[in-house]
This record gives structure tokens, sequence and C-alpha cells, in this order.
């Protein structure tokens, strides 16, 4: 199987949200509405936008994404990879490309001097959680994580 | 008393950086080194950044201080106010002036359209969390925070 990493580019945005998509049902929350997908997509291509995506490409398209930016640790005073999703279709699971793609973020958060990853998973993602170990991904368990809705 | 929020000068440097100091103590946590603070100053105030701080001023000098960025929720399209410390110096605490920095928080992400904001608190700041709950903070019960350390 031939996959190639790399950044995002427009043409790519009809089978970004398809996997956003998929995701969201996996994840058993509600997907993105139609007038948030469009939202999403000029929001990742505006001109300055802080938002990345990577992506895994097969002959037969998009197989995967991985979405981030980049926060930041007052104390550290060092930008921080939040890995906000981490998607790889079904179908290409269990074939070492969230490996790839992990090792991918790990190489990009120490090009921009970062001192930490840092993402939420699902309690019940155990598989996740196990990959997330392999990367000594720790929770945070002195932390409570709180969220204001608008 | 007479307090007056604003954004954060560069003339207020060393009063930020006495007050983070006071929060680290308070949290129990590691306060920054000092070739942390001198990045922390040169990464708020270098052109771009997204860095923002909203302190609380009275006569005697800063008194309180809110470092916060925007993230972004793929699934709502929508950026996060994420607010990355809140702190009020220990004899000021009790006034209001955590609400009235939480009020302004909230009118700035309305501003910008956030659809949330979001924090981390410890476990044991049970005041915290209390004061939180007023402006319907919920936590994110179904949700492990991990984190890479580099």
């Amino acid at each position: 199987m031939n996959i190639t990493l790399r950044e995002i580019k427009k043409s790519d945005s009809k089978q970004l949200l398809k996997l956003i998509t998929e995701l969201a049902k996996f994840e058993k929350l509600k997907p993105p509405s139609l007038s948030a997908q469009k939202r999403l997509i000029n929001d990742i291509f505006k001109k300055n936008s802080n938002l990345k995506v990577l992506v895994a490409e097969s002959q037969k398209g998009l197989i995967a994404y991985a979405f981030y930016f980049f926060t930041y640790s007052s104390f550290l005073a060092q930008p921080t990879l939040y890995l906000e999703d981490i998607y790889i279709s079904s179908e290409y699971q269990k074939c070492g490309i969230g490996t790839c793609i992990f090792k991918e973020l790990l190489n990009i958060a120490k090009q921009y001097k970062c001192g930490r990853i840092e993402f939420i998973v699902l309690k019940w993602n155990k598989n996740a959680i196990k990959f997330y170990k392999k990367f000594n991904a720790m929770e945070l368990k002195d932390w409570k994580f709180f969220r204001i809705n608008i």
C-alpha cells in the first residue's frame, strides 16, 4: 500500500468533510452541520489561518486526517501542539497509518519547539488510549476539563 | 476600590511575571524559570502574537490577570476561547474581580463568535470550581485529557 502524508489542499475539502463526518459517527457525536462544514473549509483555507490539517492519501484518495493547531503553555512559555482530531478511515485502521501520522506530529511539534502535545479522548475509546500510551501520553488526572457553551 | 480592566501593555511585564509566579505557588506547580519568563514576555508582545492577556489594575498596580488565546472546534467550526490562566492576587480575592474578568471574557468570546470557553482546573481547587459553575461551566466527564511531554 502506497500512502503519502502531506498538508491538506483545497481540492481535498469534500473528502476531508466525509472523513470528519465518519469520525463524528464513530464518536457518537453530532457531525458538523452543512453551514459548519462550509465555515470549516473557509476557516482552514483563509489567509493566515492557524488551522493545520495533515492528510494521508492512498491511490483511492484521502484515508486519514489529523486536525491540529498550536496553543501555548504560559508556565513553560512554549507552544503546545493541540490535536483536535485524528481519524483513520475504518477499512485502513490497524495498518500503521495512525503511527505514521503520530510520528509526523511529533516531528512537527519538535520543529515548532513545542513543550507538549495535548488532546482529549473519549473515555470508552480504549483502543485509542492504548495507542496514545505507546507515545508516552499521560492522563492529567489532577485536572478537570471544563467547557462553557455560548 | 477603583479597578480598571484592560489589555496588557509591555510596561506591565514585571508585574505580570510576579502574578504568574504567585499563581504557580498557589497551584503548587513549578513557576516559569527565568528563561521561560523572558520567552513568555517576548511571545506575548511579538508581532502577530496570538496570546492575549487581560489585566485588572488598581491604584497599587496589577492585581489580576487572565491569559487566553483562541483554539478551534472542528465539529462546531467555530473558535473557542481557551483560558490558560486566571488569577486574582490573594488580598484582592472575594471582591468580585474574578466575576468582572469572567464577564469580560464572555463578551470577548461572543465578539469573536466563539462557540465555547474551555479551561482546565486543578481537582482540589473547589473554590475555583464553584466559581466557574456560576457561569454554567460543565465538566467534560466523558473525556480524558492527555499530554505528551516532549
